[in-house]
């Protein structure tokens, strides 16, 4: 294992002092770990707050500011963040207009994030929760499908709604829909590599990739010979249209996410794949988000997301944001 | 070698497709590789053109649009472009107050930016020259300090009093105090691997780290082991200011840059060991900018570039600019 850290288990809190020392427009509560504004919103303004294992950066942490999350809390490595941390995240974010919780379907996250909706709402914070399950990979598991790329989309256009002035219910109500409209699928040429156990989530031959892996190392469907870029794109539209083919009066969001490791070139090589195989479906994406936002660790490889986005997702989609990891102008 | 790619010969060509598919703000010339925006500037400005090899992106045709790039000529994986390439982008850029050449300081480029001037001299063009020379991980070399992160710096500083209608002369003198003001350092855990070779620049045992290594895999200073972050930042900080340390009126801009195939988490880690140590030599940085925008195809490691920044150089850094990889809004 070569990594650019202190001590496995310094990782998080090291990469906070990072974050804060890069961003002066960001507060961070060392202690709870908890990154919020540091300029609070004007006036009352529904608050969006998320989440969930550290390992996936941006997420969440990189997308709190103006326009998307009030604030975030970063969990250990792959491992959710217990319900008072979410709870501290709640309270440094509620401007009045209540809170809502951006949640990735996985046990712990939904758990945590449910007791932490409980313990808000018995201090007097009005909650409500937007549960994200894109991952397509996963089709007959108990718990559902996994969250993934969809959560950038609901973080940016609920955040934007949320800037309008909307009212909770109805900032709930868009991100579900937007989760409704949105599937995700990944492939990983590489796993990466949790400093706390040393060892890859699982290894792959040199010509091996994995079809439908997790953000955690989760297995895929199957395991397959490396490809050229434009037949794996090919795989991966295919598996994200399935049952889910945008309307005739949808305009697609697409997001070409890396991994983690995956260059720039890389990513743009997929994206010139992924979107001449969308247009073999007759789909035409409206527009097309690049780069490392949903990532785990150190994994190679890239996710799919499509949100099959109506009018108002997208013009909320374009909004002004003033992020980390997400600047709209 | 596992890329996602569909042949070692036509990465540049399909991630222009990609770039293009992505940002329609950007026109692409295919058949000459010239990135240029999509839409022109209202009135003459002087136009910055940059370019050099691919495998470094997002620079330089993740840099083009308002407030920073007019063009970029992308050549082959690490080989400058071709004078008559850059020539193209020159034309497509000059709106009629001439153009700035941003050159990285590396023969090839030297050679080729130099001849394109020449030819656009003939044709009428006004053209001037910023060459880069930051990396102060070169000493004796005849060929001088190689160019890196501070590009990135003259991107956005030239781009932007550019962009208040300075005079060629004026953006070029910026960019000549801030290439003089600018210093930087790379170490790398692993080195890049060019599809053309399908083998990494250079090997390194799972122990082994090199410091001072050259954005194309040059061999560093020395080979060394790993060490933890906050160790490895206080070389690389102390190379940095060996014999350039900020005055005391400087407002330093620092740029914390991976490699490529280096995670964000890690370089957040990196940020912090690096503003701690800047702090132990009495520096604190005017603003940082965290990831990845100066790459080595998938190297991984980081570079740390500090530029001594004036009022004049900060203010223009946080000037708007609207292009893929940098958004200021």
């Amino acid at each position: 294992m070569k990594k650019l850290i202190n001590s496995p288990g310094s990782v998080v809190d090291d990469a906070l002092v990072g974050l804060a020392a890069a961003h002066p427009a960001l507060a961070v509560d060392f202690e709870r770990r908890v990154v919020s504004r540091a300029v609070c919103p004007a006036g009352p303004k529904v608050a969006l707050v998320s989440g969930g294992g550290s390992g996936h950066e941006p997420l969440h942490i990189g997308f709190v500011g103006p326009g998307m999350l009030d604030a975030a809390c970063p969990g250990e490595l792959f491992t959710s963040p217990p319900p008072d941390r979410i709870l501290a995240a709640a309270q440094a974010a509620d401007s009045g207009a209540g809170v809502l919780f951006v949640v990735k379907n996985y046990t712990g996250d939904v758990l945590n994030f449910r007791l932490a909706a409980e313990l808000a709402a018995e201090q007097g914070h009005r909650v409500a929760t937007v549960l994200v399950d894109d991952d397509v990979a996963v089709r007959d598991s108990a718990a559902g499908r996994r969250g993934t790329g969809a959560t950038v989309v609901v973080h940016k256009t609920c955040g934007a709604l949320a800037e309008r002035g909307a009212a909770l219910e109805e900032v709930r109500e868009l991100g579900e829909r937007v989760v409704a409209a949105s599937r995700s699928f990944a492939v990983a040429l590489a796993a990466g590599t949790n400093p706390e156990t040393g060892r890859p989530g699982f290894d792959l031959a040199e010509d091996e990739i994995e079809v439908g892996v997790g953000i955690h190392g989760e297995p895929g469907r199957r395991r397959e010979r490396l490809r050229p870029a434009n037949e794996l794109a090919a795989t991966v539209v295919d598996a994200v249209l399935e049952g889910n083919r945008p309307g005739p009066g949808d305009r697609p969001i697409v997001l070409v996410n890396g991994l983690g490791a995956t260059p720039l070139i890389e990513l743009y090589v997929v994206c010139a794949a992924v979107t001449a195989r969308l247009a073999e479906h007759g789909v035409t994406p409206a527009r097309t988000l690049v780069g490392s936002y949903v990532t785990s660790l150190d994994a190679a490889g890239f996710s799919l997301t499509l949100t099959a986005a109506d009018r108002l997702m997208l013009e909320l989609w374009d909004a002004p944001a003033d992020t980390p990891a997400l600047v709209r102008a």
